[in-house]
């Protein structure tokens, strides 16, 4: 199968995003693959695989590969007297900023191009953990409580120590804190904000069971993976983050009951169904007497959490034959005719 | 001031959208304009500004007109030997697809450039009607209770008759009827699923008051239009719509309370701060038993709701000055760095 991963981006996941393309590489590795790298400016690069590389990158070599712009149905490669079309399916592998935030999925759309990943309206309420809850609200999936408190009011807050700081927009444990006593907020507050101007702060849950599943649609039902249980940390920094990024070991299923499974696929459910298709979603739980809790939706997780399905190589592929594509209005000027006509009479 | 008006669209909307482009060419002869149209291929051409017209676009005559392209900061021109780049600031007066959806605040933005409009989050809070009442719910604004139905699921509905039925992604009351009882159910569903695969249902509120009020924000404040009591009609159908968005002559001041003119401007302050910044907005708001609730979020009314404002000039030229944009992260490659160091070793 053909497929161009997208990688990059004007982010603070920008170089995560790097790993996850090479990880993918090596997984794929049976795909006829291309790789097109949006670089911090904005500018998208036709990679060769060979450079498939960090270095690549870190030295700004890329720089010197082809150039690629957006138009109707294509990534265009121009050159002096011809231009080359490349098409077919992408996957949206930019995480965080630009392909988190709905900017990637609407540039794939506007151009009608065919794309794994999350659609505008999924990356708006992914992206931003406020609207994560707003979300849980309206679909009655069970979150931690919050507050918010922005960059401009932030005097004080209500939940009880220990609590966990988290800028609203980020991903990969970017500008995250646990402060376990009011001595360390400020800190904690200021190191968030340099990423956010706004952020939210949940009660840090001790003794809390976690697990991660993801799930795509295809052919209108979900395909779960397994469900893991992931490795425990107080939570993950970004330098173990980046480790879990480049993840392509298959790993255990989590020793839970069935009745746990079913509750957190039925809540994965209740997440993806009619916002996320087209994308390969993870979404990891909190589970506290057994109650099972949204803790976090990734819309694009880590290497597509190609480590948690089966046979991903069959799942990716199921996924790009079902992907939507935005229908675009058809436009007659039936009105400006009439008009026309009456003002002629 | 120069100020390029961006419209059209692959939108049920496009010829209401160059309905307003005309009127505000009227209305704001004083600044220095340029057009840019959106064809339904999502094609840009600059418009001459003696062809702003309608029949322009109807007879397809705009396709004969420089093309554009966006580039990081601007649209391009390119001719056979030079490019010459459209800059400064844009407004977006694409209504419904595309303009209102998010679409067009994406690539605006990815491609930084200034522009007033809805950005990407404020796109999804109010172009798609279900996602309105989760932000009222979410902010303690009180809405009309509603129902979703599916193209795949609408057996019944259990709000009492007379109801509203809505597409939820589409403005100007396009696919909207009131159905007075059960036989006039599946029409009324038929014709809205024609325009989308979800619809909302809302009781009929008969003798309620409407009120409208505009705003934006500049210098951290937000600066109100006049309270406008919208003409009665049972609702306001395509064919009267796309008249009301060629308004351009300023209306009365409803005759309200001070108490009720609060009221309506401290909601219309819970839906646009920390979301709507960079755009004007108007939002409808119904007043029941002195309850106001939001009706609907217009993020890039008809015509900029010209008419509603004192000194519309300057409230554009305000909000110009006052422009949101995007930061970009820096990537500094410190992890490939280090990665790379450890490996020499």
């Amino acid at each position: 199968m053909k497929l161009t991963i997208l990688f990059g981006g004007a982010s603070f996941e920008h170089e995560i995003s790097i790993v996850s393309a090479i990880t993918l590489k090596e997984k794929l590795s049976d795909f006829d693959l291309s790789f097109i790298f949006c670089d911090q400016d904005h500018t998208f690069y036709l990679i060769e695989d060979s450079k498939m590389k960090a270095v690549t990158f870190s030295n700004g070599e890329h720089k010197k590969m082809p150039q690629l712009t957006l138009a109707n149905g294509a990534f265009i490669q121009k050159s002096m007297f011809s231009s080359k079309e490349h098409g077919g399916v992408f996957l949206n592998l930019i995480h965080g900023a630009d392909g988190e935030d709905g900017s990637i999925a609407a540039l794939l759309d506007f151009f009608s191009l065919k794309y794994i990943g999350p659609r505008i309206d999924a990356s708006v309420f992914s992206y931003d953990k406020r609207y994560t809850k707003w979300l849980c609200d309206a679909r009655g999936i069970k979150s931690v409580k919050y507050e918010e408190l922005s960059i401009a009011e932030h005097d004080h807050i209500d939940i009880p120590y220990p609590v966990i700081i988290k800028p609203t927009r980020l991903g990969s444990s970017i500008g995250v804190s646990i402060v376990k006593d009011e001595s360390e907020l400020d800190y904690a507050l200021d190191t968030a904000f340099e990423y956010d101007s706004n952020v939210i702060v949940e009660p840090f849950l001790q003794d809390v069971k976690e697990y991660n599943l993801a799930g795509f649609m295809a052919n209108g039902e979900i395909h779960y993976s397994i469900v893991e249980e992931p490795q425990k940390e107080e939570f993950l920094d970004f330098e173990k983050k980046y480790m879990d990024f480049s993840r392509s070991q298959r790993v255990l299923k989590a020793d839970i009951s069935s009745a746990l499974e079913k509750k957190l696929k039925k809540n994965f459910e209740k997440v993806y169904k009619n916002l996320f298709e087209g994308s390969l979603i993870r979404c990891d739980f909190f589970v506290v007497d057994s109650e099972v809790y949204l803790n976090e939706i990734n819309p694009i997780p880590g290497s597509m959490a190609n480590y948690l399905f089966e046979d991903f190589h069959s799942s990716l592929e199921l996924l790009s034959n079902s992907l939507p594509l935005v229908k675009r209005a058809k436009v007659d000027y039936a009105y400006i005719h009439n008009i026309s006509k009456a003002k002629g009479k």
